[in-house]
């Protein structure tokens, strides 16, 4: 029934954005733009709008273009995460980060070039000639992505180093940074699928669900030492002086936490009944990692 | 006849700046994007759309969004522009820079939000409700701002430093990195205005023109010590030993090479007859303006 799972959801995530990207043409941008992207990342982003779609009977080929924008937009933002005046990281999936393995203006450019290219791809895919939809998408994605969403998360996070947060603070500062643009995932597959208004607003909650749980499980591994299997650098949250659900609950209420949050996705998902068995696994899955 | 001119552009966009920006709610990062781009700048870009907009008639207001988001993202190239990392400038229209008034972190994301913020703008601008328009301007800015464009400029701009370049290559440099999003500038007007597929290629090449004789000016500034009057720190162009048109050309054909372009600027306006007055004096302006 359903034609998509995580691993062939990876795989054709690969296909594609080798597709999207601009041809090597030797031009260290652009080798830049291909090494940030094609490296195996699990395409969490990609998969929920596919599923999403899926709800609605959407083709996988619909859905192709904007998987693709929302993992070019996913990428550009851990590039310029990882920059020395930001996070200061060395190590990405195991890989020299992209300034590492090139330098700080070829990521900067980089992380430029496939945002922007994830709006040119947006403006031309073909969503069954409804150009109202692809302005729904544009304007989802770019809203979850910009200064009140990510890129305020990133604001955020960074102001907040050494500091301590409330709980509130916190999960205000992992919803800006990673749940809106995780929760626009599975509203545009929806928006593709011409969902209803209430759906939509399902789907936004459980998306921040599990955007929120993916966050304190992220902590949780950190605090257990597994980072390093995560293909990050060990010890970073620390490093950072970082507050996380961890330091600032407790293992225990973190994993509380978590538990209340799968709860609440799954909620969201109770008026799409069987159909969204893929989604409600994706939810255990997020719960469940060990990397 | 024409109800915008230089000025009234210049305080049209001040206003609608601050009107599209977020609102300062004490944040580092809305300061910065404020800093950034209400900052008196010519508006150049949105001035094009305007006049260009104005040859098929079309009203200011369908403009304006439009010419908010193509100044947003001008904005966010200076800024990631003058970066450390990149051209390591520190001062711009006579004041700091973003990463001197702020800090690099702020600079690197205030850019960012600005160029998502863009996209934002363009997918809620109400075009007479014809989407498609939307997507070919979301397209048309993307592909001018992206890899293909404004950003592949940047990076063969750091890449050239300290070499000599052909004249066929510096064009080359300067058509992506400026060219492209003033040549895009003018083609968005006539999109909005539903101009034809000729039409739109003659402002095309229009666009191109103008934007060579603006970075040739620029160039000739600069040789005669002008710089300082621009609001640019002087002399950068011999400190990054940049290969300029005059450097490569020697005064005299720069000057040469500036008023070709202005001949090829005026014929491709000619079959708009008078309409395109303001179009040509706009010409006129950038090849003899003094700062």
């Amino acid at each position: 029934m359903n034609p998509i799972n995580k691993q062939t959801c990876q795989a054709r995530l690969e296909t594609l954005l080798a597709r999207y990207l601009p041809p090597d043409d030797g031009s260290t941008l652009i080798k830049a733009m291909h090494y940030a992207c094609l490296n195996g990342g699990k395409r969490l982003r990609p998969y929920l709008a596919y599923q999403s779609a899926a709800l609605f009977n959407t083709p996988l080929e619909i859905i192709d273009p904007i998987a693709v924008a929302i993992e070019f937009i996913h990428c550009y933002s851990l590039i310029h995460d990882d920059l020395p005046a930001m996070d200061n990281d060395e190590l990405r999936r195991g890989k020299p980060t992209c300034h590492k393995a090139f330098d700080e203006a070829t990521a900067i450019l980089a992380g430029d070039a496939l945002l922007t290219l994830a709006f040119e791809v947006l403006a031309q895919a073909p969503i069954r000639e409804n150009y109202l939809n692809n302005l729904k998408i544009i304007h989802n994605l770019a809203q979850a992505a910009g200064p009140t969403g990510m890129v305020k998360g990133q604001a955020l996070d960074l102001a907040a180093q050494g500091k301590q947060l409330s709980y509130e603070q916190l999960c205000q500062m992992h919803r800006a940074k990673t749940g809106a643009l995780i929760a626009a995932s599975v509203q545009c597959g929806a928006i593709a699928g011409d969902a209803s208004k209430t759906d939509l607003e399902e789907l936004h909650k459980f998306g921040l669900a599990i955007g929120l749980a993916f966050q304190i499980k992220d902590d949780i591994l950190d605090a257990l030492g597994k980072s390093e299997t995560m293909g990050k650098t060990p010890g970073q949250d620390v490093k950072n002086q970082k507050c996380t659900f961890v330091t600032l609950l407790g293992l225990h209420h973190a994993e509380q936490s978590l538990a209340e949050c799968y709860t609440q996705s799954l909620a969201h998902l109770a008026s799409f009944g069987q159909k969204a068995e893929a989604l409600r696994s994706l939810s255990a899955y997020i719960v469940g990692r060990e990397i």
